[in-house]
């Protein structure tokens, strides 16, 4: 029997297709949702919508963001001569928490998988590989230090040596299996002092 | 400085005020919808904006449905002179799930909490005493086992008593401060069946 009704239970669905909302926090969600004054639904739903309009990648570094550059990339006093890869954008955030570095970024969106057939060509290393042609000093792979992760510094690593930049990667102090975005700043900063060329 | 863009801290900022969200998985939900098809993300948006639409009290058990009368209400089969006394509508919703339940439902939306300032004003209470007037044998009281479950329980008992229609709660076969929806079918049925007059 149809339980609830046909809408609750479409919104139910919906939300219980998000990542990381299993069924019984799907209809948590969904009854507060219709619980909340109509105002705020509303503004929760053009949130989304405008959100998804209006984010598109940095035409430099290809974090998410709302204008053409990024404010790191559009940021004269941060060093463009270092380069930071990371898998995405939160780990950006994670990295630029510790209010220490001082270079910018690449975003991959994604990390080389043959497991889950992602390729080089699947994520962002063609643009990567276009800003070395720039005035580039160093770059640092902090992708994570997954089994996906140390696979995509390993191939980042063998394609960039032979241009004679400098790369290097985080240390191993960021716990094996570990997600970026769940360590806290001190182990991020001591990751990045350790580093070393790769 | 802004990490992000306006839109995406908008959107992580709205997730965030959702209940069980944290700040983590409010960003992890925003890359995720940032990321997703545009249409599916215009789904979301309009799935949410039509249930809250369209969503109403049942006139006469005050469910979430979409109708006048919800489905149970509204089924002649079901033994309309039995009613179970529950918090909200997932609350019923396991009781349903069990299949073994043949009565109808009263949704208070709440529990009586002097801690809270939620009085017996603020639950659907005059309109379950309204539906005594009707042809009812019996209210079965299966608000949760919380204090404030609790005392929605004995407040009502003493509000029905005086009327003659029997009052029964559901057995203590829930665990102590148990949610409900949270607890077993067989655990649940067993409550039921244990249930003793008040
Ligand atoms: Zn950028
Ligand atoms: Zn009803």
């Amino acid at each position: 029997m149809d339980l609830y009704s046909g809408y609750i239970n479409k919104l139910i669905d919906e939300l219980a297709g998000l990542p990381g909302i299993g069924s019984k926090s799907a209809q948590r969600l969904a009854f507060h949702i219709i619980n909340m004054p109509k105002a705020k639904v509303e503004k929760l739903a053009r949130t989304m919508t405008e959100a998804k309009e209006h984010v598109r990648y940095c035409e430099e570094c290809y974090t998410l963001t709302d204008s053409e550059k990024c404010p790191i990339c559009a940021n004269d006093r941060r060093d463009h001569s270092v380069i930071m890869v990371v898998e995405n954008t939160r780990d950006l955030a994670a990295y630029e928490k510790t209010g220490k570095y001082e270079g910018v970024y690449h975003v991959l969106h994604g990390a080389i998988s043959p497991m889950l057939g992602i390729g080089p060509n699947d994520i962002k290393l063609k643009e990567l590989m276009h800003r070395l042609t720039g005035d580039v000093k160093e770059v640092i792979i902090a992708t994570n230090s997954s089994l996906e992760g140390e696979t995509t510094a390993m191939y980042i690593g063998k394609l960039i040596k032979p241009t004679g930049v400098k790369v290097t990667r985080i240390a191993s102090g960021v716990p094996v299996g570990g997600d970026l975005e769940y360590i806290d700043e001190v182990t991020l900063l001591r990751a990045l002092e350790g580093r070393v060329e790769m």
